[in-house]
């Protein structure tokens, strides 16, 4: 039988709804592994092809005439723009609008076209997330700017075109309502409990032990109880802050070591699957809040969103946590 | 430039970025039209295989003997079944969870494998919207049920991998928390104002007009002013009810032409993309409140939802309803 489960972060219902025709291992295996060459003449991230790319905000390491590891540049087609000001404009709750100020950039990860971070060396993950880090931080510092939000779209799945490693930030100058309402429901619980959401459901969840992935000294990796998507990942520090933008630079070379076994464990099992992860952090502004704890939450794209969730909110999910995690659990790489 | 505009609906904002290199009809080039028989052998929804169906639960019409036009089962996989109670149990806030009891129906809406909505006779789709209805108030009765959504997947990019023509209900023993915002929106509106949301909305777009695609005596068809993607279209009675379960009987069948002349502009125009339809209502119980208007929003999927979208909750918007709306209003059927 079904199960109907509530997310202690958003409150909202999921559906586990598993067929029993799908085995955890049979998710990845429609998949067919991605065959890339290292360079690819018409890609625009392959060096060589620097300039067709928008403005370069960044490079690191950030010396002229040396070549580059990762860079930061312009997204081409860009939501928002860091320009002028972000005037609220309407009519009493009907079309309320303002400009597109913000920032889109693209990270391009690494030259080589068919290094996904699976494959690099810890130290190249590391570099990355230092790489995000600071444009955080940069961008933070923006009075206009209110979230920022750090996501990787890999594979047609996933909503990229471009296969070449990347990610993307999206600099708002509105918290979304969506979020806006996971940072209440993290503010109740601290309200009434005097203690992080986050810390909470990472202390529940290493008790439980069924959902968990990895567990180490700095971050606990897990399938939540209410994943919304087969293999819904959570790598949630132990001892964190609410922003990313003040992850200490100790803490990055074990992250950089859990995200890429994490995300080597999922493209071993599955077969390279197409994936989504978004850093989740608190609002510019509440980086020493204590009711949040900044995480990143990996979403592989195997199964459809459909017009039952996009209606109505709630997602089906076709396999239940306990047995992805074990799965992932006990994969060895 | 691009926009950020606030759906009233739900409070929550979209980033309206055209790129400028896609017009309108470009959104339908890169789709081919399906060309499908009328029969197909190994369809399990076509004539001939019924056994291979489950549990049938109506058909229409209901003569034995006679042919079916249309046939409502239970979905082999069903996400929620109609048994024992909804009890939940949990621990303070974590691992909140019930038994999966509700119901998933499909709707065969018609004997021919290729018969999609826009080819029918209005007849056929008047026919099919009173099976909706008449499934909705059955399940409607059941104390258990809370929420029914009654919806549709057409093409693999919109979350079904069969193609003969049918549709979806899903009836929930929760009240999703997305949903129950939606009406929190709604309701406060309505303490404000006196007035229901939903009237206020198509009163403000049919007075802005260049979203409009369809004006009639009973519908207003529209591309909203906060569209998540492109050509989304909402279908709102002029003077509705708040529940689906109570649309009159006499108003069938010009939402049948509304419905169908609407999925046709899209059919043709792009060439019969992959969509949704969600058919959104109050909850079971609040049939008569005046706060809410059942409508139905039809979402093509021409782009995807990526990480920033899974991850914020906002969308981007590759395209500005005004200019989908102009082009789908003058797309000659």
């Amino acid at each position: 039988m079904s199960e109907i489960r509530q997310d202690p972060a958003t409150k909202e219902w999921v559906i586990l709804a598993s067929n029993r025709v799908k085995r955890p291992h049979d998710f990845g295996k429609k998949q067919q592994m991605r065959s890339l060459p290292p360079y690819q003449p018409s890609c625009p991230f392959c060096p060589g092809n620097e300039y067709l790319s928008p403005e370069e905000i960044l490079r690191y390491p950030a010396e002229e005439g040396s070549s580059w590891r990762i860079r930061v540049i312009n997204n081409k087609y860009p939501a928002l723009v860091l320009q002028g000001s972000p005037q609220q404009s309407g009519e009493a709750g009907f079309f309320t609008k303002m400009n597109g100020v913000g920032a889109h950039d693209v990270i391009v990860e690494t030259p080589v076209h068919n290094r996904f971070i699976p494959l690099m060396e810890d130290q190249e993950v590391e570099e990355l997330l230092t790489v995000y880090r600071e444009r955080y931080n940069q961008l933070s510092r923006d009075p206009r700017v209110k979230v920022i939000t750090i996501f990787k779209n890999h594979g047609g799945g996933a909503g990229t075109s471009l296969i070449h490693p990347h990610s993307q930030l999206v600099a708002t100058p509105v918290v979304s309502a969506e979020l806006r309402r996971q940072f209440e429901v993290a503010i109740a619980h601290y309200d009434e409990t005097g203690r992080c959401l986050y810390q909470d459901i990472i202390d529940h969840e290493l008790r439980a032990g069924e959902r968990i992935v990895m567990d180490t000294e700095g971050f606990v990796v897990f399938h939540p109880f209410a994943s919304r998507m087969p293999f819904e990942t959570w790598v949630v520090p132990k001892k964190g802050q609410a922003s990313f933008g003040n992850v200490p630079t100790k803490d990055l070379a074990s992250l950089a070591q859990v995200l890429r076994i994490t995300l080597l464990k999922l493209y071993l099992s599955l077969n390279d699957p197409d994936f989504n992860y978004v850093i989740h952090t608190a609002p510019v502004g509440d980086e020493s809040k204590d009711y949040y704890l900044w995480h990143i939450r990996i979403v592989p794209r195997l199964t459809s969103i459909a017009g039952f969730e996009i209606g109505s909110g709630m997602y089906i999910n076709a396999a239940f946590p306990e047995e992805t995690a074990e799965f992932i659990r006990n994969f060895k790489v």
